[in-house]
């Protein structure tokens, strides 16, 4: 069977098979943001790992290799954001083209170590390789509950709420500049810009998150809300239903779309990226959440039927198809090929 | 500076000192077969990772998708034996290119499943990606030692004997055989062969060594018997005196490289890839190791000075020069490219 057809979360279920999803001290295995590992009787160990690999995930191009290293360090530390979990330890594997010179490497490992630094995690060790083709980054990232509390993809029930933690498609919108080309003159296109090259994993916020007993589900949005919410619902086993006028936007992606005669929305729902928080919660924990300072944004409910779906300004209620990247079917990334408003094609 | 003026070896040096050597729970970091974190106050937690990219670890017209997983989970389950420690748990992350199947896909599974599954280890997670270039693993297997107790390769003393458990120079063979595209036609050159493929790192014995006290440093064979001994002597601030006559090779070995008028030293002290431990211990010792019922072959002791120095035959002393594989230095790889004898070279 090709890949292309069978798709990387069909790929991903198969795997499964031949892994066990708990025994002994595995707790949670293959399917989550990280496993999760009874390390001592009252404490969880979390293990995440992320390849990044170069005309995939990003092109030299147009990042530089500090912002390379910040943000292979900072996919990683938003998956153990994603449990509720404390960065600790990382590992960094690097597959290096044949033109990379020892200042870019190094360049690569300082923007790594700094983003570790930030969150609280230290480099412990990792493999250092030629590669023929692009460079190749490959990180593991270990992490710590504190007591047995995490949040996997799979506590959402219905009738909770659905938060994000903050404004979504900026990322997908700074790719594009970039993509385009086009120089960051305005301080807008410099903050979106920002938002795709040195993402900030919302570390302090999912531990706060993981506090409150009433949060049940939490996920990053690293693929795209679309494709994110769909992993919490198939794995709770559980419907949505996303109100559009109630997904944050920021100022600078309104500005850019309304100039270019985009749909903001578009870049929000399928452009991942964002690394923003994305959690379900009781409606009577709304108040305690409220409380912890912590920007929350309600976009949603969860439902008892298994689809989601979204509704636009008029209420009316249309499905909400992941369209997030999936690395083996045909159309590839929701970025680059997907339809898109004012394309002519919606 | 250029990647190929520093070295593998002197790339790591300069990352090293980005990343705490000891800190807190950090009681090993970059530089040993694995980095070592105490988990509880009795136990520790081991942490390696290994990248193999096509074209540098392996090139798939030879290496099957099945042996392939196997070998990229056994040279982590190598580096956990290295340690004395138990292997657990396991991340494998794939770039995969275009024009894989699903089934070469899962073939690869199944065997990285089954070494895991023969060493007491289980697949927790990783990562899946496209990879516009060839193909991509990167494993990262965590492990435990029974005990505060490991074996490091600074841990080598003055006086001490150097030990390998099992004959040297058969992978290099064997990869040489597959290179060649010779089919195995001999049950010998299938041996070789086998050596290659799905080598067998030797973690009860690295346990079983661990727990002997005057044991004090290990490491695998990864590199070549030249640069590991040489990785344990820099580490240990110390010299090795080597006896040529002393180092295992196997009848394979030998029946071969006698047919091509070859000399087997040569894979034994470079060829690297045979997984087979190496260690130090003090000479009251050898009593106690060689009750333990494993292949022990004495082949040097450990010197004040800080040069490794191989005796011939006849007793004359030269320099072992550290030839095994460096990503980095122009010449590469010492099983493709060094100085052979036979070669007309040397």
């Amino acid at each position: 069977m090709k890949l292309s057809e069978l798709g990387e979360f069909g790929l991903i279920r198969r795997i499964r098979a031949l892994a066990p999803r708990r025994s002994g001290r595995v707790k949670t295995g293959i399917g989550d943001d990280a496993a999760v590992l009874r390390q001592t009787p009252s404490e969880l160990l979390l293990a995440t790992t992320d390849m990044l690999i170069e005309g995939v995930h990003f092109d030299p191009t147009y990042t530089d290799f500090y912002s390379l290293g910040w943000k292979s360090a900072a996919v990683n530390l938003s998956d153990i954001a994603a449990m509720g979990g404390r960065p600790r330890y990382c590992l960094t594997s690097l597959g290096i083209s044949r033109s990379c010179t020892a200042e870019q490497i190094m360049k690569f490992y300082r923007g790594c170590a700094a983003a570790l630094r930030k969150y609280g995690a230290v480099l412990i060790g990792g493999d250092t390789c030629s590669s023929p083709g692009g460079f190749i980054v490959s990180i593991t990232l270990l992490g710590e509950t504190e007591g047995k509390r995490r949040l996997l993809r799979s506590g959402a029930r219905p009738g909770d709420h659905i938060f994000v933690t903050g404004a979504l498609g900026d990322a997908a919108a700074g790719l594009e500049l970039l993509q385009n080309g086009g120089a960051a003159r305005s301080r807008a296109a410099r903050t979106l810009i920002e938002r795709h090259l040195r993402p900030l994993p919302r570390v302090e916020w999912g531990r706060a998150i993981a506090k409150i007993q009433g949060a049940h589900a939490m996920i990053d949005i690293s693929d795209g809300l679309s494709s994110d919410l769909a992993h919490v619902c198939e794995e709770s086993g559980v419907g949505a239903l996303v109100r559009s006028d109630a997904i944050p936007l920021s100022g600078e992606l309104r500005a850019r779309c309304s100039r270019l005669k985009q749909e903001p929305l578009w870049y929000a729902l399928h452009g991942g990226e964002d690394y923003e928080l994305l959690f379900t919660a009781s409606p009577a924990k709304t108040a305690a959440l409220r409380k912890l300072d912590i920007p929350l944004f309600e976009i949603g409910s969860i439902t008892r039927g298994r689809s989601c779906l979204i509704t636009d300004g008029h209420g009316r209620k249309k499905r909400l198809q992941p369209a997030g990247f999936d690395h083996f079917r045909k159309d590839g990334s929701s970025v680059r090929t997907a339809e898109r408003p004012g394309s002519g094609k919606r």
